[in-house]
């Protein structure tokens, strides 16, 4: 994967972050190392699952990490309110020569994850692991919510190849592009975006637009100066005047391309009713010897647009999905948080935290964690989160780690995988990255690892994830102490 | 502003827009002119109006517009059905040398634009409009969209200053970075986002996070160690364990501060009930003779929390909006289109062209249109949208763009300014940017020139929008003739 950016990306932080590392600094804890989990709190668009997705661009950003002269500029120049700098020399001299010397460990871009497993463990000088947050959030937040707005997609439009054409109204340049590279891991088959499939090795697709037709006389005349020109890539947009004409106009010009010898490879629906204009076309096309040909929909599709539109019949069988798809439509941000699970001193044990929150489903879980996915043959029946400082996780049983009375227990279990593997040791990358079709590969035997139930886009089963009995205990324990504390 | 990005963006375009060039080229039509309009059909989040933004952007990417080699490789690469590449050698040549040359007319960010009116209009090479379709809608649909949120979000806060946090989940990363400015120009008073802050020249603001306080022995201690490191930027987070407890001990700090000279700037509350424990906060803030303290507040805050917070007499004054402003929550693309209006041979006449669609709001308005505001005073009484090529517009009577029976009379006007500036002519850039500032400031004074019903969040008043008498009577001829040419 080519870089995007001009800028480096230490200053794509938070205000507070740099504060706080700071207070550290000021504080004298620079040497305090420090355990945090990146984890969502609720499956997206009231699904059963998530893709994760973004760890590529995690590992770029931090293998270049380091503050730039012109970096330390901008903040010397930062006031307080009593419009004194806000940072000593000093500091800033202190990120100048700072290295990133984190361990993180992440799931692989394509794993299935699910509401409060760690997707990314960073441990580290607490000041580093801090000043990394709102860039991995960012990353990780976005991508992995698009991975899994198009697997649901997809999975609406069964065995359908899925287009995604989002880049037009997506949330900026790399919304768009991050996007089409999600979608494509997420199992869409190509993106429109030219870019995209440049940077990251994604098909392309497209033909032409209603101003293609609009600028020559008459709809038949369009076609045709089309099919002269671009042959072996016919896709005719039968809806600029009459989706119906249109369709009979396609017909004619596909009549002619194919005495050439050449096929037309289909007609594309963009307004009206696409489940009664699919069947009407199906049947002109047919009628004319263009059994082969596809119809491709568009329209502000979505999962829900699509299963629709299945139910009713439609003869589509080529989904362009744009706007809804790219922008998350429904919950456009996955809502990923960081949380601080344990601190040390160098020579210590980890002493564990936890947040409480005026909301309880804000509360943190402590520990330095891992996930343990069991499976029976190639199908996942449970995973356990469990705290690798604990020593061997109990596996008779695990609790629900937002209502502790809902108890998991783990039966029918042959296998297991630990789906946390290592991305950087001591800030140096030890993971080979995955080319995106090995990603695309793993996202797709993930989900056939998952019971169809898992995997309904409204109402799904819930899969079984918990907390390991005796990392719950440790958590509640945490808990009471925290609130005797401060009663 | 700098460069954000490491690749040139040619190849930021779906991919029709290249085969469609390609048709052009193949068909002896490049030189073709055409006249495209950038425009939304409804104003977004149900509200009265929209604010134009992006511009920059825009210019940035055409001023270094032209096709690299690299980018050229790829496109020779690109397959068609039959597996023969896509574009002829002699078209990628007509590409390396092709220099932009189109004249674009433009509405200056920050100026409230409505439904149906171009915000962006495009002459030029039909080629060359084609290829840009895409990028300047993706640009331009995502900042105006943010743009309008942030003015959204601060009319709901009325006085009080909003701060802008939404970089963690931001739809990438530019997601975030041209969020942080849309939401300035918006109205925001500054962001968290330093990047954004250093490239854009945005006020950045924070302090500190939840883990700060996780990360010592107690609450106090951690309050005591910020202020200690940094004095002169205090604003206490309360929320960690129980919030009341964490203002008695932002209190206790505060006092401490006050002794040494410094003044701590305030609280925040992250999470419960803001109403009732910001009127709690302030009860014990000021019993403590701290009624300068700031109470700030968030957790997925949008407009409409912000006002029934405001009804509830939430003692609220500053608020820190991040999420649901930067994903332009409720409505995450603006759904702007790029609509053909005009073609030509060079030396002849424009010939006019509609979309009709099977959807009639789809349609589309030809001419080469400029829109035309009246003013009483500074106040803002109506928008026309005429086209500059039929002469002076016909100033009694508008027609509303979609319900053609409603006719919005132009009275009590006195002035009016045409909306739309030179950008580019012949490819040269003639506008001179605007700074940040200044953008900003014309975004409020555009504000504070419309109506308050018309800014209302939700059942705003409609400004009148409508076409001149004698484009609408074009348009109609057009979509007859088309319908009957169809049938």
């Amino acid at each position: 994967m080519r870089q995007l950016y001009r800028h480096s990306f230490e200053l794509l932080t938070d205000l507070y972050q740099l504060t706080m590392a700071y207070g550290y600094w000021k504080s004298g804890s620079t040497d305090k190392e420090a355990v945090f989990h990146l984890f969502f709190r609720r499956n997206p668009f009231g699904g059963g699952y998530a893709v994760a997705s973004g760890l590529e661009f995690v590992v770029q950003m931090l293998r270049e990490y380091r503050f730039r002269d012109h970096d330390l500029a901008f903040l010397a120049d930062l006031k307080g309110n009593d419009d004194q700098p806000m940072f000593e020399a000093a500091f800033l001299e202190e990120l100048r020569t700072m290295r990133f010397q984190c361990d993180i460990d992440a799931v692989p871009e394509g794993t299935v994850v699910f509401a409060h497993e760690p997707l990314l463990r960073v441990i580290g000088p607490i000041m580093q692991c801090q000043l990394l947050e709102t860039a991995l959030l960012n990353i990780v937040n976005f991508q992995t919510l698009i991975a899994t707005k198009a697997s649901r997609v997809c999975f609406a439009a069964g065995d359908d190849p899925v287009l995604e054409f989002g880049l037009r109204r997506a949330q900026g340049i790399d919304g768009a592009l991050t996007a089409s590279r999600a979608a494509y891991i997420g199992g869409c088959a190509a993106t429109s975006n030219v870019l995209a499939g440049k940077l990251f090795g994604i098909p392309v697709k497209g033909t032409h637009a209603h101003s293609w037709i609009m600028s020559f006389d008459s709809e038949p005349e369009a076609f045709e100066a089309y099919a002269a020109a671009m042959p072996n890539n016919c896709v005719f947009l039968v809806d600029t005047y009459d989706t119906i004409d249109g369709v009979r106009n396609a017909v004619q010009t596909g009549l002619k391309l194919r005495k050439q010898g050449h096929q037309m490879v289909g007609i594309r629906l963009d307004s009206g009713d696409l489940s009664s204009l699919s069947s009407t076309a199906r049947r002109i096309l047919d009628e004319a010897g263009f059994e082969q040909a596809a119809i491709v929909a568009s329209n502000d599709l979505d999962e829900k647009l699509i299963s629709n539109l299945k139910k009713r019949g439609a003869a589509i069988n080529v989904w362009g999905v744009g706007t809804r798809l790219v922008t998350g439509d429904g919950q456009p941000a996955l809502g990923g948080v960081y949380k601080l699970a344990a601190i040390r001193r160098p020579g210590d044990n980890w002493s564990y935290r936890v947040k409480l929150s005026e909301q309880s489903v804000k509360s943190s879980t402590p520990g330095v964690l891992q996930i343990r996915r069991f499976k029976n043959g190639h199908k996942a029946t449970a995973d356990m989160i469990y705290s690798q400082q604990e020593g061997i996780p109990d596996e008779s049983c695990m609790i629900d780690p937002v209502d502790s009375t809902q108890r998991h227990p783990i039966d029918d279990s042959e296998t297991w995988d630990d789906l946390l593997v290592p991305i950087f040791r001591l800030g140096q990358c030890v993971y080979d990255l995955p080319n995106i079709a090995a990603i695309r590969k793993r996202c797709a035997e993930q989900l056939n690892s998952f019971h169809t139930g898992i995997k309904q886009n409204s109402h799904p089963h819930q899969y079984p994830v918990g907390l390991e009995a005796g990392l719950h205990a440790l958590q509640a324990q945490l808990i009471m102490d925290a609130r005797r504390t401060e009663s």
